[in-house]
């Protein structure tokens, strides 16, 4: 066993409150500083309910450039010895807004995320990702195969299965970050551990407390912050209603057994081809829906 | 609204003693007779470990022929004006033994499924279905659409989501059956809850309780029966190791509702294209994969 440890952290950022945003953000970071992986929240540096568009540009930041949120992260990653996911307000010049989440590592932004289902009146601010999220090896002695989904991306189980397989057998992420701003207290944190044990994953959901003002009242949102191993078992979670960080050992390569009786292996049953075809043509099948 | 029931009833098989099956069975119909659709365990007539292909094969009814168990279904259906949903070890001549369901009317088989995802050493005595299940109307005043997955199927969720998808809005299963014999307590109960909100329709598992001689000690089974809302929630649940039944009433519309929020409709969202193609052109693309 090769171990590895993972974290969530769950902030109560204020929307716009950029400055509070990061360091709460960075001092719960802190308090998981062990952690080979530290996952945040969606939207945690600007906050979720902007108001307008123009609220939402003033708030963005941009890949190209090394902003305070960005450079939090990087810092936190060089410091720590750590790699980071989390959510950021991405702009893209000439292009639009994005709800997007990045890994981080000490030289900067390694892989990166558009959330592909935007969640109702997100859908006037952001353009939607047209690309599924790259498998991406973060490395050290305590390597692992990793990639993201954002928030309401909980909801549709086959991006989720086309991660976990790759191309095949031993190339699928094996850890699967999820920063998110939940609002509803049961759904995604039960959907997600049938995520995990359909896909024999190991998840982790970074959630957010606290509250925005909308256009109908407060937003109220409530926590739900979980790491999940691969049999669905919940291995930390956030409280319901307070900042809260968590820390686990895990094993990244209980992952790569997708048996779940020693007659099942659960991905190849369910990506396989009946003709005879390789495994790992499958995911071309499933390529050919348009966005997964 | 136009109200229908649903119930499980959740027996204690014994392993080859079909008597005491089919009236322990039709006993819990009975005290749910004002149910429209009841669905009742996988192998409910025959029990579930059976020792050999031999045992199996003396055990198996065929659907061509008015058996024993099919016959109790069918007087059911009749007397009480339901439909049953049942678990069947079916023989098909020249071909080979399947783990089956059927759904039943007062004129006999309405709609047959096979089990796809064969669980374990079921895989010595059973051979794979190899066609996804139809989606049928059952009638009468408060006709629904309905179909069937059997047991293991649970951990998979692509033929799920082709079964509440059918060709496209307006088509889809508002209610699956879901025959089963549960031996992990808390798996597939919460699972099915996920498979309710990803696609927004009821679910009926009926499960069992009682052991069957393994070859490797007693094999437990924990119950597990749910009728579950498409909004995941638990309408009904099973005891964990008594026999038990449910009867609920719903209103089969809401299924039809795939809307988690004004501007998400979870199932358009999940199989649309995004090159201007009808939605009902995505099913096509799932049917590639060879299984669904």
């Amino acid at each position: 066993m090769n171990p590895m440890r993972l974290a969530f952290i769950q902030t109560s950022p204020r929307i716009g409150n950029t400055e509070n945003n990061l360091s709460q953000a960075y001092n719960l970071i802190e308090r998981v500083k062990e952690a080979d992986l530290v996952v945040l929240p969606e939207l945690f540096h600007s906050g979720y309910a902007v108001r307008s568009k123009d609220e939402a540009e003033f708030l963005s930041v941009s890949a190209d450039e090394m902003s305070t949120p960005l450079a939090m992260a990087v810092d936190a990653s060089r410091l720590f010895k750590m790699h980071v996911v989390a959510g950021f307000l991405e702009r893209v010049k000439s292009d639009g807004l994005y709800n997007s989440a990045w890994l981080i590592g000490p030289d900067g932004i390694i892989s990166k995320y558009r959330k592909v289902h935007l969640f109702n009146d997100e859908k006037d601010i952001f353009k939607p990702g047209d690309k599924p999220c790259d498998i991406v090896a973060i490395g050290g002695t305590s390597g692992a195969r990793a990639a993201m989904q954002i928030c309401f991306d909980w909801i549709f189980p086959e991006p989720w299965g086309l991660l976990a397989w790759g191309t095949g057998p031993g190339t699928g992420a094996q850890i699967i970050a999820h920063p998110a701003n939940l609002v509803l207290p049961d759904a995604c944190p039960l959907a997600i551990r049938a995520r995990a044990m359909e896909n024999r994953v190991y998840i982790v959901t970074a959630g957010r407390v606290g509250t925005d003002p909308g256009s109908e009242g407060e937003i109220e949102f409530r926590g739900g912050s979980r790491i999940v191993a691969p049999d669905g078992s919940i291995l930390a979670a956030g409280h319901d209603n307070k900042i809260d960080c968590a820390l686990v050992e895990i094993n990244p390569a209980w992952a790569d057994d997708k048996n779940i009786t020693p007659r099942n292996n659960i991905l190849e049953e369910r990506f396989e081809t009946q003709n005879g075809d390789q495994p790992s043509s499958k995911a071309a099948s499933y390529d050919r829906k348009p966005k997964y």
